[in-house]
């Protein structure tokens, strides 16, 4: 008999597919909360005993395995492996309908999101990455992902989420699916843009981790890169701009912190509203995701030995996962190519792969006998607990099932849970960290979204819990306290972020006691792996072929100077200039800036009046702010034009110069650019350090640095230095006797 | 009968002067221990019950006040008025002390510190701000104000401290006290100092709060503005300098975060250690200071309508406490320009007003009856506690007494302890909350270390306290919550830091469920209060004129040019230049920087070379570096000269032109600029607008910045721009039209 199935998730991304196989009626769909009274129930009553399979004896509480969630149900009388084929058949089908969501509608949306709101913030305009296509396939597709059973996360997602919402408020809604708001507009600028997608990252690690200072902090330390986002002022003095060419730094932290401030105070009122049995399944779980603050915290300063000894070997698996999942995404990437059949193949093999470990794997552990001294029912029954029963006789409970086959949060709370160190044998421990370090590392990179923070946790908390059963026969310390510290160690090694990971796991457990031991665990281990390989973010960021500024220059660039890496060759206009040349120019370069220069009669000599934007040019030719003479026009523009025309437009929507319609008549008549000329751009001396000039570049977010010449009697410029300059492979190009930075 | 008196405190921060009268003996010094035995025992026997006063029939338990501390003692048969005076009079003495060393040894060292330090940071380099003798006396001037009874924090103080002795290391060193070591030169430069700077202020901060976490953001919100403090990268291509030109940027988030990673464990030891009573009376109080883990934190939507009233009319109280604070400040800068021997007027005038509010105002407060569902002893009698008696009838307490006859740390834990709603009166909150809030005003300023977190934290706790009266009746909410948010309110309304204070504030208290409540507290207080005023550490550093440069251009600026504001004469050197005008321009300019232009025969035309250092000149006049024609020396300096000749001095240490002696016949010589000079020097064009050239200038932590023409044909530098031609004073001199920002 073939169960069928039927799903009531993909409402929430905590509440994945939960379905229900009742023997008595052979019909599904019993609601949720006829789910809930049953589990209620079965805490009350005796298991069944009826044999699951004819050819064994051994009896059991029988469960039913969908999605990642586990049912009871009173008895059952098909096979094992109908059972497994229901629980791998519906695992499959919701991870083919993730990967086809992604594969055919929003291919950005695969993977964790957080690289590429990385690249965003940093300063490359990709518009696939926060389209709002992309949203829709990461919030399903995410649902999707983390329901089939996946070892994944939903946080990297989540965070792309917040971003995506972000850019949809920060382009004024989608003219596509009629979501518009004119007051909006405001943001339609570089700044405020990136400082409101900064703003929906933190948001979203807020929401994910239920830690808004850890969203902040997040935000500035890994999202933002630091400093960056505040780029990019094309303040011209006497344009009609009305973009502010003085910042304020202090903005952003103020302002990501009210966004989180915001997120909190909503989450709060969410789990009060879920508390009184209004949301169903949902919104169960308080605050704080992963409670310790009962955990026994008296470490002696003998005991730092065993976590410096977790740290370092922490920092190598750490790297030694970056490594692998550079490699495996690599890989991956040729089959991806191959079109989206290939995709959904190879996420139904993993999906296949994952129920297979998730449900073989219990088998090879043995029955442990419940301890005596226990609160909570043994086995446990319901949704979560310490104690799944599986195959074993009453009493009994097998401890690798209760972590494979459970949902990864209550994995991880179980792992967490202090003074439960004998209740995992090493055997579970290590088959379950093998396999969660594996599966982490070969699911990332198929065509569904998937964080890496869940499974760097998993495998670092069974990792903490290893090192404590070696260590426990010396030293006397806390396993759940330890499986804390390895999740720290493991995070360190591969994210390689310090303060916002120690805060957000501060607020994942709520124990400040445990601080110093957190810090000294991430030092370590960010140190050890910062010797092997980058983090894992910067990798799939330099993976993807993003032209990432680093915030350090490259030692090679001490060797050269500006000039050495321009690339040529200079397409610069007059300051009023013919129609016929800009729009030839637009045409055939894919330049965004062009040099202005100025010459008698307009000035006394040639030089420099400034830097103008295509977009701005594409702008006024649309208007077609023409004149039959080479004359300047003064400020007519203003009353042809309002500020926000020059507005950048949303990621992807700005006019291009097929929407151009300029007779042959026209193409004979002048612009004069003074009035959209940044007269202020920011130059270097051809001659000076390229390291200089790129710490210039970055600091102050620019998309083009004028290069000047320092002998006079040349023409007043010489080039211009775009991001895609200061680039490793353009360098390498040009001079390739310079060793690549490891 | 007159008692006399002993003093055992001054060894520590936290242990203020604790003495003993002892009735029997008439003897001083019984030690420590038993001190705290017989408080041990006090609480065990009945309060003694002999008339204190001869006129008065009350009875009470006896206490001696002396320093912040109070003291059991069995009997009295003195007068109150003595009491009083020897209160009093201990207080003075030790305010005195304190006073007498800042006012005679290091008078910088007065005040919070942090302004200073955060200037510091900003690039103002003012040697005696970070001193050794500075450090002396803030850190035993510090320990004399605590315990003279101010209402003075010491965290401040701490801060400043850390700054201090990294500053010590950074300078490799102190020759005249005969602490140096050589390994320690490698801090010998601009960056690397600031950061050891940097991570000096955050290990203060997380020595004085305990809080590791917010002592790396508070250093990087507060102290370093954010990201001045990279700073000043002089490299210089083809030069000797060993400067690096290419900054990482996360190294100094790395460095403090190690720093406060082993100011936390050493903590943690540190404790541990003393725990076990190997310290005596130091060490007790755990790794949270304000512990209200076990808080009531149910509260409710509605509630937060309480909670906004609380932040809006805390912000307002805070932006008045800023007025106030300027207003006192300028009033003493009065008085104490006037002498050391009015400083120390000023103090102990101060000190007789504190001892008489702290001895003065329990009187008016009414004896409340002890509660009878306590745990604790009532009243109490030992160090700390929620019931003091003071001259109350036994069983009952006197509430004001509690708060004011207390030492800071124990008022402020006895607010913030939660399920207390009853135990302070209203009257008494109010009382104590004008005290200290006027106190906290008046005592900031005079010559002694002084902090203001405490003082803060004091006023807005009590301030909670009384908004929580007032709500009480409507809203269930905890008093001590409130209180915490009271303070919150109060620090935002006046530091108005957000991130770090929050995080400040929950470890402090180690309760992660009331962060959403102080997000949201921290977010109205500080906006409300920027609408009236700056910070009061942003006040403090206007009002002592430091040029602290903004991190965001003022509005004017953008109405400027570069040009607008260079100040002349300009000097520059040529590339071989005579030692004569050299040693001229060194000895009647102050400029620390000079242009040097290339003529032929050196190159083909006049151009700029690059910018050459005082300090670096002065090393290469020192060694005599001359040759007799005006030839290119080449790298022949690089064997006469090491690479660390060059390093940064200490501050105040530098080789000056007096130490200079160069015969007439060597004047007449000429030197090689060109292996010194910095070939890279930051350039921006005369017509730049001022805001932009304000914001390279602030982004890359230059000290100059050349401003280099527009138009061929004119020398090929026009000025150097530095902090000071930023400055609005500088501005507002030129161009008077343009009204300062508010």
């Amino acid at each position: 008999m073939m169960a069928e199935r039927t799903e009531a998730g993909d409402q929430d991304l905590e509440n994945e597919g939960l379905s229900l196989y009742h023997k008595d009626t052979g019909t599904l769909g019993r609601n949720i909360s006829e789910v809930l009274e049953s589990n209620q129930e079965s805490h009350l009553q005796p298991p069944a005993t009826e044999p699951l399979l004819r050819s064994r004896t051994n009896i059991t509480s029988q469960i039913a395995l969908i999605g990642a969630n586990v049912c009871p149900i009173e008895s059952l009388d098909y096979e094992y492996y109908l059972a497994f084929a229901a629980y791998a058949g519906c695992n499959v089908v919701l991870a083919t309908a993730a990967a086809a969501l992604c594969a055919y509608i929003a291919p950005a949306a695969a993977g964790s999101g957080i690289p590429e709101v990385k690249a965003y913030l940093n300063g490359v305009d990709a518009h696939v990455i926060l389209a709002p296509s992309t949203l829709f396939v990461k919030i399903f597709g995410s649902i999707g992902g983390v329901a089939a059973g996946f070892v994944v996360g939903k946080e990297g997602p989540m965070v792309h989420t917040g971003a995506c919402i972000a850019n949809l408020l920060g382009q004024g809604g989608s003219r596509k699916y009629h979501l518009t708001w004119t007051w909006l507009r405001f943001f339609k600028n570089d700044r405020d843009r990136r400082d409101l997608i900064t703003c929906g990252a933190a948001a979203g690690v807020a929401a994910a981790f239920r830690a808004p200072v850890g969203g902040v902090l997040f935000a500035l330390e890994e999202a933002a890169s630091w400093y960056d986002l505040f780029s990019t002022s094309y303040h011209s003095r006497n344009a009609i701009l009305m973009q502010k060419a003085y910042m304020w730094r202090s903005a952003l932290l103020w302002r990501t912190f009210f966004t989180t401030a915001v997120v909190a105070v909503v989450l709060r009122a969410l789990i009060r509203f879920c508390r009184s049995e209004n949301c169903g399944l949902f919104g169960k779980g308080g605050l704080i995701m992963f409670d310790v603050s009962s955990a026994m915290t008296g470490y002696k300063t003998d005991d730092l030995l065993a976590v410096i000894f977790l740290a370092v070997i922490g920092g190598l698996l750490g790297s030694l996962y970056n490594y692998l999942v550079d490699k495996v995404l690599r890989t991956y990437s040729i089959i991806n190519e191959k079109g989206p059949m290939c995709k959904l193949l190879l996420v139904m093999t993993i999906s296949l792969l994952t129920s297979c470990c998730s449900y073989g794997l219990p088998w090879f552990a043995k029955c442990t006998p419940c301890p005596s001294d226990l609160k909570e029912p043994c086995p446990t029954i319901g949704r979560s607990g310490n104690f799944k029963n599986f195959q074993c006789p009453p009493n009994h409970y097998n401890d690798l099932a209760s972590l494979f086959l459970n949902t990864n949060d209550d994995a991880i709370r179980n792992l967490f849970s202090t003074g439960t160190g004998k209740e995992f044998h090493v055997t579970s421990l290590l088959i379950f960290f093998l396999g969660v370090y594996t599966l982490g590392i070969i699911t990332y990179g198929i065509a569904i979204p998937s964080g890496l923070f869940i499974p760097v946790i998993l495998g670092g908390a069974s990792y903490g819990r290893l090192v404590w059963t070696l260590f426990s026969p010396i030293f006397e310390i806390d396993a759940g306290l330890f499986a804390l510290l390895g999740a720290a160690s493991l995070l360190g090694g591969t994210m390689r972020m310090t303060v916002s990971l120690c805060v957000i796991m501060l607020e994942l457990t709520n124990n400040l006691l445990i601080l110093p031991l957190v810090m000294v665990v991430l030092l370590i281990s960010k140190t050890i792996a910062d010797i092997f390989n980058k983090g894992v973010y910067d990798q799939i960021v330099e993976m993807k072929g993003l032209p990432f500024m680093e915030a350090h220059a490259e030692p090679y660039m001490k060797h050269l100077v500006a000039a050495d890496v321009v690339s040529g060759p200079l397409i610069s206009f007059n300051g009023v200039e013919k129609v016929g040349s800009i729009v030839h120019a637009l045409k055939w370069t894919r330049h965004n800036g062009f040099p202005v220069i100025d010459e008698p009669p307009f000035s006394d000599d040639q030089e420099l009046c400034g830097l103008v934007l295509r977009s701005h040019l594409l702008v006024v030719l649309k208007r077609k702010i023409f004149s039959s003479e080479r004359v300047l026009s003064g400020q007519g523009i203003l009353t042809r034009c309002k500020a926000f025309d020059f507005c950048k437009a949303g990621l992807g929507k700005g006019l291009k110069i097929e929407d151009l319609d300029i007779s042959a008549e026209e193409m004979e008549m002048y612009v004069d650019l003074h009035p959209i000329t940044n007269t202020s751009p920011y130059t270097v001396v051809e001659s000076m350090s390229l390291a200089k000039a790129a710490l210039l570049f970055r600091e102050l977010g620019l998309r083009h640095l004028c290069v000047v010449p320092k002998t006079p009697g040349r023409p007043p410029i010489t080039g211009i230095l775009t991001r895609h300059d200061f680039m490793p492979e353009h360098i390498m190009g040009i001079y390739p006797h310079f060793a690549r930075r490891k």
